[in-house]
């Protein structure tokens, strides 16, 4: 319902009942209902045409608001958006790195806090964090019943530690955790960046490269929140190893940490690129950020790491569209912010030869919000928990069940 | 309600109306239907459980048929299933080759004849044909409004020939077409070869090489039905062009047909696997067993090439695996048939690796039918577009109108 309304913008309750297949009294009840709680303002009436003119229902966008957080080792990205998914607060502070997890837990709700008292938004009206990290997924923990997610070995100080419980402790809201690059997907569905594509994917790159995948118009998440694993697609059967333990990956031969790593061993380009050998160690989305300026003003070294990179991103993208037969694709994260226009052309050059072109093209777009997506994807990932009825698609991201775990904090 | 009760084996009334979902009421009228179309038969009483024995339904198996069809270069194999999925009668014939599409849907049309006529099958109790065909999937063509299917280029002679239309026209059946992968997985669903797993996949081996995907248990086409093309999966981005435009592609590197060309370029393994020069030449499939059988007699070179060939397709595994969340990886199709004990423990090794298994394994098998797989799977195409309602998962695959192409061929 909500989200019926929320994409129509302006509908009436008869085109409500068109949407969602409804009886008129359920539609009736339920507007209702949506009026009474705030959600939803009656705001005018439709055209005549030639009967009653009919009512029309939107979303209180001011009513309800939901916090993004995206966890990764070299920053934290916060994202506060309205009932309509729009931001209307953003924050980055530095990420995970080697802190304890208790302190980074407490930071962050410190900062969400600043988030939103910062905007002057009322704390009963943010319906809870979405938190989203980088793969895999580990083993779902069920420790007292409720699920919660391992981050180790992406982060590898978090190894059992229960994040989802931690930070419901702290901010006193529900927590819902997800995947980094599949909240990507879910950012860019929500803010409309595959169009009406029934099959598409986000591409993050961040310090890490991976996939958010739309399969049948609906964000898949795999049996165990696993997909998507782009970074992991192999390019060279006999390339170098990669941290995952297999070989030839492509975030192995061409990610971010990559091709930083290749900048700073040649003393030309990290001269070029101002890749400092500093005490205090930048990350790697700033470091790679700094290669992407550099190569913007014509650096050669800094514009050929980056070029090679991107083919080999554009390859595995091929092979992704080949297993999905995709529709569209969308460049997005933090790196990509970056370097997307070194990219854009790369990738959309080796799409030209996927092989379904016979029947229609890869489409692939730079994000509008390529820095924040996945934050906005963790945001998105509440307002759907909290206002979406379950459908009978891909099951729901892990959610955090609160009165369980507050109990058991509480013991 | 009919695939319940095959999924079943036996089953109560009471046991439908927890399987289904639907009311008691609904499920006395559909019961009654079937059992008045001889589709289910009463076949006795559940042990008691305190109350009235309750009376087990199932399928007549033999009540109805479906013909399966896979129509590739070298051969077409037949298969003849039961309602319960089950082969009665398999054969195989001279692939699609060089011959004129009409010459050879006049043939397939014989060939159907005489696979139902050799089991005494009555021709009102089959439901129709399943007709499958390697990929890329062409643009849907659409004259006169009824889909069909283009299949050029992997079959350039066909280009325009509409398959389906003149099918049903020789034949008087219901056709129902799809691609030859999606066809083995789907044959691998029916015959129970994926266990409970929700994603999983056909590794499928022919003359080339193809997946076909499973996604939240359901069979997955994607928009254009050119999902799963293993085979183009890039393992090499500087590797040889494919006959599909890029560079580097599975099968251009360790498909069946390269194995193959490697062979015969090689005097010593040429002899050894019996590759004659002669005249009449034969398909890559055979070709490919002779290898296998050459392999398995213990002929170094033989060897060596297959398990150079299973090395970069585990490696392309891994990738979809890695793309999926896969649980489960069956190797199948005739290629597969003749060498899947060289393939099965290095596909394995290989998936020892993926990006999930610090969640879950991924299971790899060998299929129990892998030669026919795809003439199973086309089998149950039929089984489920004439018995099956059709759902909210992915897009039924193409159906052609009957009575409309029957009309226009008319006219």
């Amino acid at each position: 319902m909500v989200d019926a309304i929320r994409a129509a913008g302006t509908i009436s309750r008869v085109g409500l009942i068109k949407a969602t297949g409804f009886t008129a009294p359920t539609i009736s009840t339920l507007v209702r209902k949506l009026i009474n709680e705030g959600l939803v303002v009656e705001t005018g009436h439709a055209k005549s045409t030639g009967g009653k003119r009919r009512v029309l229902l939107q979303l209180d966008h001011t009513s309800r608001y939901a916090v993004g957080v995206h966890l990764d080792h070299g920053v934290v990205t916060y994202a506060l958006t309205n009932l309509g998914g729009s931001v209307v607060a953003r924050l980055s502070r530095p990420g995970a790195g080697a802190e304890e997890p208790t302190v980074v837990v407490a930071r962050i709700a410190a900062e969400i806090a600043a988030l939103i008292d910062g905007v002057g938004v009322e704390r009963a009206r943010v319906l809870g964090v979405g938190l989203v990290f980088p793969g895999p997924v580990g083993a779902t923990r069920g420790i007292a019943g409720p699920p919660d997610v391992d981050l180790a070995p992406a982060l590898p100080r978090w190894a059992g530690f229960p994040l989802g419980a931690a930070l419901e402790q702290v901010t006193a809201l529900p927590v819902v955790l997800d995947n980094d690059s599949t909240a990507a997907a879910l950012g860019e569905h929500w803010t409309g960046g595959f169009g009406a594509a029934t099959s598409a994917a986000a591409l993050y790159m961040g310090t890490g490269i991976g996939a958010g995948l739309v399969i049948d118009g609906v964000t898949y998440r795999g049996p165990s929140g696993n997909v998507g694993e782009l970074g992991h697609v192999c390019v060279a059967a006999d390339g170098p190893r990669c941290w995952c333990g297999a070989r030839g990956c492509l975030e192995a031969l061409a990610g971010p940490a990559a091709v930083v790593a290749a900048a700073r061993s040649d003393r030309a380009t990290a001269r070029a690129a101002g890749l400092g050998g500093g005490a205090r160690r930048p990350s790697v989305v700033a470091d790679f950020a700094a290669i992407s300026r550099a190569a913007r003003r014509g650096e050669p070294p800094a514009l050929a790491l980056l070029e090679r990179s991107a083919r080999h991103v554009g390859v595995a993208a091929r092979t992704l569209a080949n297993l999905m037969d995709l529709e569209v694709l969308v460049l997005t994260g933090p790196s990509l912010a970056a370097a997307g226009s070194v990219y854009l052309p790369i990738v959309r050059h080796e799409l030209r030869a996927s092989f379904s072109r016979g029947t229609h093209t890869v489409d692939v777009r730079l994000s509008r919000s390529a820095a924040t997506a996945s934050a906005i994807g963790a945001a998105a990932l509440i307002l759907e928990s909290e206002l979406v009825p379950p459908s009978h698609g891909p099951r729901p991201p892990e959610r955090v069940d609160e009165r369980v775990r507050l109990t058991e904090s509480a013991s």
